[in-house]
């Protein structure tokens, strides 16, 4: 890679030892960050190794210690915008423990998600997050089975134990739902994503909660199911809702995201939100970009769940511990942002 | 990592070649890719290895290749949907080539984006995406000097050859502009990014040689610059313009994830589009997620841009060539969605 141009990876432990003093073994246990040498020594050796543009040896350190300090991040779409910002935050907290971190996407495929963790086990990471796919277990069990930490995000498998940190998702369905039939509406429609996704088919319990606490039944025709197929495929499913009845005058949205989808197709058929339809999402996506309309959603309280995965996860590498699992079910509130308006006042704008 | 339990690692180039009845030194040289073995040949023992749970050791492999097979993505922030849909695009054409990604955050800061190529380069990538803050030059010379192959994408510096591959960002800006001038907006406000972003700069001419063909003076009161900061910015830059004059009926915003901040500070100032102010972005990230309202936009036509540059960077790593660059300029159209109208029902709706 070099091409016999004058390389800046010339810079050795030894140049940074005569620069600043300390002996080549200490400057190597500086950069490997070993306990024995102070937090003070550190940050010089440090400092005068980026100065110097001195390129730390990955391989070689993998070499000498076994670990990459890296981790591979496992998920179905990194262009999901809920996604991308669990990628961030993961990426963030992992350097705060000195990992960087690898993003493979799966497509909610179960091959892809195969091909992404054999990826992941091919570049030695130290360990993996991985919001699995959940048509069925079998790469979780392999994960299991291969030995290297990981901790499943945002989905967990009832019949598989692992480690995983998620969101308090039956909470959130029921929290989102009870806010609309508090407004007074009293036909809900749910936008949920595939039944199997846990996360989709606890958010649907909260909201068969939410309805069953008001004295109201459950109408199936109500709970449209998206898959992962494409943006295509909400509108269509909106548009026959509407058409074929019942009629709704409030949505509960999966996500941020199948808002989103379901507001651009709300406005083609000339309906307005809220004026025509009130909505309520799920992730709180606007609490990072604020994108064209106020969105009611349901976030976290206090930590988010890419920030106690990664500890949960640094948990499990440091400890060399993988079998003694760490769950953790972050708890969720409502945010108001003015997507929702009272019943009446939807009908007063007809 | 392995923790004493029975490893599904301990399948072996031996194991692969009793199972296929082939020699391990063709199972070898089958899942190294190599010329010698025919297609047909590499894709049983792929599937095979596959199957049997194979896992490629890229720190072997690199130790025997001098390659890793690895490629970096350094880029300003990969929760900006923009990036997001970019990287996605980028993993996909590296792994054709058998290629996989590993993405940096830079914030746009210059510090963090010379930590981020140490890192790659400790990765021992075989090649860099990078789309360069700008705020100087320093650490595109750095990766110069250091001889790995690198593709700055998106933006590109004048005064520092290299290879790059961008959008036609000029003609956008132009064809932006000319679309809501054709329209009869006379004022038209452009909310871009910092004059110091090659992108930004070359937008921003665009709009002004639009004005110029339509006998417009360019008033720089019309054209606000959003930094890096965060999305507060834009909504406080865009009321003190409604505010404090002078007068626009029409937006143009450097990138759709602007112009989705503007809609929704709109939305709090009362103003509703298209129907009081008509807006244009760039990006046409609705390609991938319908988000709220329809955005007319500039695209790219054929080839996009993630496309092309793994495209060049393929070829500087598989040619060994870094000394003679590459550069390439992908053209752009309008992508018209319904968030312009003609002024004068802007001026009949109020």
């Amino acid at each position: 890679m070099n091409n016999g141009k004058i390389s800046i990876r010339n810079v050795k432990l030894k140049d940074i030892a005569l620069k600043t003093g300390f002996t080549i073994n200490t400057v190597s246990r500086a950069l490997n960050d070993k306990n024995d040498i102070s937090e003070a020594t550190k940050r010089v050796i440090n400092q005068a190794a980026d100065e110097m543009g001195y390129i730390r040896d990955s391989i070689a350190s993998y070499m000498r210690t076994g670990t990459t300090k890296t981790l591979a991040v496992i998920l179905g779409d990194i262009s999901n915008l809920h996604f991308s910002i669990w990628i961030k935050e993961i990426e963030s907290c992992a350097l705060r423990f000195q990992y960087s971190t690898f993003v493979l996407n799966t497509d909610e495929n179960p091959e892809s998600e195969k091909r992404a963790i054999l990826t992941a086990l091919s570049k030695k990471v130290d360990g993996i997050l991985i919001c699995p796919q959940q048509e069925n277990p079998d790469n979780i069990r392999y994960l299991k089975e291969s030995g290297v930490p990981f901790v499943s995000i945002g989905r967990r498998f009832p019949q598989e134990a692992c480690s995983y940190c998620i969101i308090n998702d039956e909470k959130g369905g029921y929290l989102a739902a009870r806010h609309l039939l508090t407004m007074g509406h009293r036909s809900v429609l749910m936008i949920n994503a595939s039944p199997f996704i846990s996360s989709a088919y606890e958010r649907g319990a909260g909201y068969r909660r939410a309805l069953d606490s008001c004295g109201l039944a459950y109408d199936r025709r109500l709970e449209l199911h998206i898959g992962a197929a494409g943006q295509g495929e909400c509108a269509q499913k909106l548009r026959k809702a509407i058409k074929e009845g019942p009629f709704f005058s409030a949505i509960f949205a999966f996500s941020d995201y199948i808002a989103f989808q379901a507001i651009y197709a709300l406005n083609e058929m000339g309906r307005s939100v809220p004026r025509d339809i009130s909505i309520v999402g799920f992730d709180n996506i606007q609490a990072h970009a604020l994108m064209s309309a106020p969105l009611d959603t349901i976030t976290h309280v206090n930590e988010t769940v890419p920030y106690r995965a990664v500890e949960i996860l640094m948990d499990m590498i440091e400890n060399k511990d993988v079998d003694n699992y760490r769950t953790s079910v972050i708890d969720v509130r409502l945010k108001k942002r003015g997507s929702v308006l009272p019943f009446k006042s939807a009908v007063d704008h007809k």
